[in-house]
């Protein structure tokens, strides 16, 4: 359990955080591929137009604010969205952000 | 007219634009005391902790996101929240970010 990384609690959860992890791009491509595929998803299977580096760095934004859970699966880290915890604390924002049908709102074109 | 500034059509909000906009803290909050307030207020007359020039920043940020629609009355400049059209737009964004019912989500202490 060592290589699993902190995570914040609910009550932890700061709006300002939040927004400030969705108002990029990349990072809210990373929410919406979670909402889209309906599972967790591992680190090197999104679909993200940055090296691997950055995409570290977004992923630990995420997790930071509360927006998603990573855990280790031998040796691949896996991500989880924290939908009903988002939900708790920011009711309809992941919704208004990331439609559940169609197209992800705000997604960069494939 | 001469004085009205441009305003963007609904078809051309933007979901980065509106997100780079509500993730200021002082941006975010002019939207909440619109909403708090239920009417349209004078530029002058928002709680603000800004200089008056950086004000005027943030009420253009804000009126180019289309999130308020600003007009004079006399010499008054007076900034509209341009509800209908961001639901339209964005259904829940603006329910999730500013509840109606209480203290503004995420708006800096008093």
């Amino acid at each position: 359990m060592g290589r699993t990384p902190p995570h914040p609690q609910v009550s932890q959860f700061d709006l300002q955080q939040v927004l400030e992890a969705l108002v990029d791009p990349v990072r809210r491509s990373v929410v919406a591929q979670l909402v889209a595929v309906g599972e967790d998803i591992r680190c090197g299977d999104f679909d993200m137009p940055v090296s691997k580096s950055t995409a570290t760095h977004h992923f630990r934004v995420l997790r930071e604010a509360g927006l998603i859970r990573q855990y280790y699966v031998g040796t691949s880290r896996m991500n989880a969205l924290r939908r009903a915890e988002m939900d708790e604390a920011f009711p309809g924002l992941l919704d208004a952000l990331t439609p559940r049908a169609g197209r992800p709102t705000g997604a960069p074109p494939a």
